[in-house]
């Protein structure tokens, strides 16, 4: 493409036409900015802008008080014995996957034509966990597909069978908490508890969890976790935390570069050096509020009276655990698909009346199901969108 | 830390005090949003916003047109054939970099007990690029470090000597384009053109090159080259690009996951997701004009105008390259230095001095050397500086 003014000028003044929707995404409902955060963007915006006062490391700056919030507030919300802030939950991931594997790799070399090392994980796992350990050189164990959710006992089967098929202990488990399809909350005391006995360290992925509800790494008996900025702590994008319980395992994710020594080599010395950090910082007191108990309780009832609603009209089925424990969930729903055989835009009609209704956040082309989130809405909201449910289906004769 | 709205306050409304300094510090000239950028930053800033109408990719978006961005305008930007979005030039150079280790570990488990890979580095290689080796297993040979400047000889006589004492090639050869301490222009096509003699591929660290000043892959004869959204290209960081020149060499950085058809492996999937892609976009148009040979030539007019007035008292020495080719650059201060000998506040006094006049970016403490950077300042800010420079010098009669 020719790069001229007049070529140029579609990359600017792009409108986001969702902004004033109610958005039901479950990637968006808890990364909405604070009021706080959109101050620090503008504030923060240019470049490098936090670098201005650094003297060596991201994490050790004092002006603005980054170093206060990863070395202190951080490891206090997550319940681990250190953290640090990186550009996302993927990242996190690779990052222990990647350290864990370099650790393994002397070992590996040693045992010459021995089988790869591995990660066991959970069978709803993120894409990203997958492909982060594939690029970390791991092969990945799932547990079976569950009928409804995933049970303890499935990761000691998996973990048996890893041994079984590899000759050796997995590097690391992973469990997705909730999974980011159906926003099930599996008993993840009794599978890190499983893990332990083998002594495989355990990594969770909180990418739906921290930021939205109460969560703790040492209660959990967890070694790693990490969160997502922009998924669940209402921070723009890219950003995220990661956790870890033990300073032996810190020190060796954390490891300094032999070519500098504030630099650490996992996080290629500095992560988040934007405006980013100071947004997640400052909707931080918001996210610890919400997260208190009796916040998250409020979460859960909205969605389970949204549930309920649906429910009660027949035409819609909850997956996965119900009651329901969290704000992700994913339903079938017969009666948008039979419209969708006879509407005139076909399988796109849900997308086209929930525009109307100014919902977004159902892919483009789903009827017969979809994930969605009620997170942060509130009642009226909630009501709202089980209203336009009732009426579409009312609209095409299905009730 | 307790967590409770007291403790937590810390962290919002943090006001940044150098917003209406002159900045001159490198990485901050060139990062500074441009008005359409911070008008993007605004609209796109909640968490992950560039996703509503993801279908799987981020470089595939096509509303906003991520898609015509990475795909069309950034590679006929570069001169590359192809392109992609990461969080910053070291996640960027971390990806070739292990990109290729992971291709040559076939090879290295064949011989076992052989030498490590490692890769050829400018004398004044970034940190990052060394992090990003180590972080990828990869041993660094550097240059020898010259009087001035780097000299294609000096490429040569490295990757002779790492041949020598590896027993094999190196698997890159990688140059800073300017360095970031003196702001030096290496010749770039000689030094590819004796890499590619040894059939090694070229790495070119553009981060204070793209975005700054004209700038072609294929002209320069380099296979990658990275650049950085937030220290030149008026960026929200973290954000940065790579470019590739061949399919080959594309198809194998940016190979698919064995998990997911659609998801790069080096990318995690995706990389900058969220509003610092919408402001690499909305400074691009900017972008591209300034970085056009006229308006270059300009910026290199400032800085040697610059440069000539602090010369012109005799209590300044430039080094590297005079006359000079870019706006980062690297002065000796004697008359700063005998007056930190005497000055009450010691080596500060030069931060406190600049700071009365509004002018920050050289680090606290430091008098006797430093760097700075013209870029985007013009011949009226650029004359206040040498201005203040100089009257500091009368101030305490060191001229």
């Amino acid at each position: 493409m020719a790069l001229n003014s007049n070529s140029l000028q579609m990359f600017q003044s792009i409108k986001r036409d969702t902004r004033d929707f109610i958005n039901i995404d479950p990637l968006q409902t808890a990364g909405l900015l604070t009021d706080a955060a959109k101050e620090a963007l503008i504030e923060w915006g240019d470049g490098y802008s936090v670098c201005d006062y650094c003297s060596g490391a991201l994490d050790l700056v004092k002006k603005p008080p980054i170093q206060e919030f990863v070395h202190k507030a951080l490891p206090e919300f997550l319940g681990t014995d250190e953290a640090r802030v990186m550009n996302g939950a993927r990242e996190s991931k690779f990052a222990v996957m990647h350290s864990l594997a370099s650790d393994a790799a002397a070992d590996a070399a040693a045992a010459a034509g021995g089988k790869n090392n591995y990660v066991i994980m959970d069978a709803w796992a993120h894409y990203s966990s997958k492909v982060a350990a594939e690029r970390a050189g791991l092969d990945v164990v799932l547990t079976q597909k569950p009928e409804r959710e995933i049970m303890p006992e499935d990761f000691l089967e998996a973990i048996e069978n890893g041994i079984e098929q590899y000759g050796k202990k997995p590097l690391l488990t992973l469990l997705t908490y909730p999974d980011g399809s159906y926003g099930n909350l599996a008993d993840v005391k009794k599978i890190a508890a499983i893990s332990h006995e083998f002594e495989i360290p355990v990594l969770l992925n909180g990418a739906y969890a921290v930021g939205r509800m109460p969560i703790n790494a040492k209660e959990f008996g967890v070694d790693y976790i990490v969160g997502s900025g922009h998924k669940s702590m209402s921070a723009c994008g890219p950003v995220g935390v990661l956790g870890v319980v033990g300073e032996e395992r810190a020190e060796q994710l954390f490891r300094k570069s032999v070519h500098n020594k504030v630099k650490e080599v996992e996080l290629l010395g500095c992560t988040s050096r934007g405006a980013p950090i100071m947004t997640l910082m400052a909707s931080f007191p918001d996210v610890v509020e919400r997260t208190q108990p009796e916040n998250w309780a409020k979460e859960v009832e909205t969605a389970r009276h949204f549930i309920q609603r649906l429910e009660e009209t027949g035409k819609f089925k909850l997956f996965g655990q119900n009651p329901h424990n969290h704000d992700l969930m994913f339903f079938e729903a017969p009666g948008f698909f039979n419209i969708s055989e006879r509407a005139k835009r076909g399988r796109y009609f849900l997308y086209d009346e929930l525009k109307d209704k100014k919902i977004h956040g159902i892919k483009p082309g789903l009827t017969k199901n979809f994930k969605m989130s009620t997170y942060g809405l509130g009642r009226d909201k909630v009501d709202f969108i089980a209203d336009s449910f009732i009426d579409i289906l009312k609209k095409y004769d299905e009730i």
